[in-house]
C-alpha cells in the first residue's frame, strides 16, 4: 500500500505530551471552564471528553451548566474570577449572530477558543502578536490550528522556508467555508503562503498573498473555474461537509494527493487511499490538544505571575 | 524576498562533516585514485579541487595521469592494489562508447562514481541494496545522488512517507536527459515515487511508479505534451543545460517552485527568485560531498576488515 494513515491521536499525542511536561515541571494547574447552554446531547458527550483529556495531562476542567440567558453573566463572573485561566462555550447556544456576541463576552485573557473579535481579526490580517516585543502569540481557534499542525506533523508546512512562508508553493483545496472551520483556516494558510481554492456550495474563491508572496495577508478573488478543474491541481485537499452522503470523488484527486477530512462524516470514497500519499481521516483529537495548548499559553501569558 | 537561496556549500558540509567525523573517530585513512588520461585543463583544476576537499576530511587523494592507451591497464592494477581503496576517472577519455567500457572495468569494490554497470543496473531497477541481507547499499552516480541530497535538504523529500515513497505526489521536471546525469537523476526520482518530465531538446518523456505507484519501479512513456505545457505543472524543475544562452523563462514556472540548477551556466533567468520558494543556483560541491561518501562506504563494506 502505497498510501500513508496518519491518525489524529498521533498527532494530538505530540502536544498533549508537550503541554503534560511543561505542566508538571512548573507544578501549576490551570483551570478551564466549559459552559454548557444548551441541551445538546453532543455536546454533553464532547465536554465529557475533554474533560478526560484534560485531567490525563493536569488541567482542572470544570463544565457549568446554565440556561442560555444566564449565560453571559456566567461567562462575566469568569471573566474576574481568578482562579479561572479559560473557558469555552459550547455553541451553538442561539445559533444565530447572538453567538457571535457571546464569543466577544469572553475576555481574550481568557479565550481559549481564539474567537473573541481581537484574535479572529489578528487572524484574518496575518498580525502574529498580541504584544510589541512579540513573544506573546495571537491565539488561534482550535479546530484550523489543530490542522496546520496537522499539516506540520506530515511535513506540508516545509521548515527549510522562513516561518511565515512554509506553504509557499503548496496549492490546497479546503471545501468548506464556515465561519467556525473553513474560512479561518482557508486564510492561516493562505496567510503562510499557500494558495487555496476554497470550495462551497455557491462558488469557489481563491486566497493567496500574490505571485511571489508580495502581499503581507491574504486577498479573496472569485473564480469561475468549477470543482472538476481545481480539485485536479491540488497538493492536499481538505474536506468538512457536514453530510452523511457526500464523497469527493477519487477520480479527480492527483496522484500522490494529500487527503484530510475534518467532518465527522467520510468526505473522501474508500479507494482514496489509491491515490493518496498521506490520509488523516479525523482531525478531532488535535482539536482538542490546541485547546490545552492555548489554555496553557494563557496561562503563561497573562496568569503566571499574579499568583 | 519570499525566495530562499540555498548554497550546495552548505548542503556539502553536512555530508562532508559526518565523513570526517567517521573517519577521524575510526582512526583510518581511505585512499582516492584519481586518474586523468585527457589533458583538459578543466579536469586539472577538478582534480586539484578534489584533493583540497579530500585532505580536509581526511581522505588520501592520488592523481594518477597517464596517456589513455595506457588507461585500462592502471585501472586493473589499481583493482588489485589493497592500498587503493576506491578510484575515479576524469571523462571524457575517448568520448564516445569506449569509456562506457572504461567503466566497467573498474572493480564494483571500488567504484565511487557508481558508473560500473551493476550500480546503474540496480539503479534503474530500484535495487538498492547489493547483498541479500540488506546492509550494503548499492553506490549511486555522484551527481545524481548530489541532487537527491539536495532535495531531501530542502524537504522536497517528505521523511514522513515510508522510504523508497518519499516523492509520492511530486511533479518535477528535469531539462537535460544525458546518461551522466539527467536520464539516471529521471529514474532515480521517478523510483522515489515522484511523476517527471524529463525534456530534451528531442522530446518529453514521462517516468513513474504509475498511479498509485503500483510499479516497484519507473516505467518510461514518451508525451506529445510541449515544454510550456509541463513546466506551470511542475513543483520542482531542475536545469543542466551545457549552455550559456540557455534560459529557461520564468514566466512558466508556477508561483512557489524549487528551482535547481546543475549546469555550469545558470540556465534560470535572475528573476527565478521572484517565482521560487527555493532556488539552488549550484550542486557542484555536493557531487564532491558524494564523492568522498560513496569512498567511505566501499571502505566500510569491503575493506574495512581486510586490514
Amino acid at each position: 500500500m502505497s498510501c500513508k494513515k496518519v491518525l489524529a491521536s498521533d498527532i494530538a499525542q505530540v502536544y498533549r505530551d508537550e503541554v503534560k511536561k511543561i505542566i508538571s515541571s512548573k507544578g501549576i494547574r490551570p483551570k478551564l471552564v466549559g459552559f454548557l447552554a444548551n441541551n445538546d446531547p453532543a455536546a454533553v458527550k464532547y465536554a465529557k471528553w475533554t474533560g478526560k483529556s484534560c485531567q490525563e495531562i493536569g488541567v482542572e476542567f470544570e463544565l457549568r451548566e446554565c440556561p442560555r440567558e444566564e449565560l453571559e453573566s456566567r461567562i462575566m463572573e469568569a471573566n474576574e474570577d481568578k482562579n479561572v485561566h479559560g473557558m469555552m462555550i459550547y455553541y451553538p447556544v442561539y445559533g444565530d449572530r447572538q453567538d457571535q456576541y457571546l464569543q466577544n463576552i469572553v475576555d481574550y485573557h481568557k479565550d481559549v477558543e481564539g474567537l473573541c473579535h481581537m484574535y479572529v481579526s489578528n487572524m484574518y490580517h496575518n498580525i502574529r502578536y498580541i504584544n510589541k516585543d512579540e513573544n506573546k502569540k495571537s491565539i488561534i481557534p482550535c479546530t484550523p490550528l489543530g490542522i496546520v499542525k496537522v499539516l506540520e506533523y506530515i511535513k506540508v508546512y516545509n521548515p527549510v522556508l522562513p516561518y511565515g512562508n512554509r506553504l509557499y508553493g503548496r496549492v490546497i483545496g479546503i471545501i468548506n467555508r464556515s465561519e467556525v472551520v473553513g474560512r479561518p483556516l482557508a486564510a492561516l494558510l493562505a496567510n503562510d503562503g499557500a494558495k487555496i481554492y476554497s470550495i462551497d456550495i455557491n462558488n469557489i474563491e481563491i486566497f493567496t498573498r500574490g505571485a511571489g508572496l508580495k502581499l503581507h495577508m491574504h486577498k479573496v478573488q472569485e473564480t469561475s473555474l468549477q470543482l472538476e478543474e481545481v480539485i485536479p491541481q491540488c497538493d492536499v485537499v481538505i474536506t468538512g461537509v457536514p453530510s452523511k452522503s457526500y464523497k469527493l470523488s477519487t477520480d479527480m484527486l492527483r496522484d500522490g494527493v494529500v487527503a484530510i477530512n475534518f467532518s465527522a462524516f467520510k468526505n473522501f470514497e474508500d479507494n482514496v487511499t489509491e491515490k493518496a500519499s498521506i490520509y488523516v481521516p479525523a482531525v478531532g483529537q488535535v482539536t482538542i490538544a490546541m485547546l490545552e495548548r492555548n489554555l496553557l499559553r494563557l496561562y503563561e501569558y497573562f496568569h503566571e505571575n499574579l499568583e
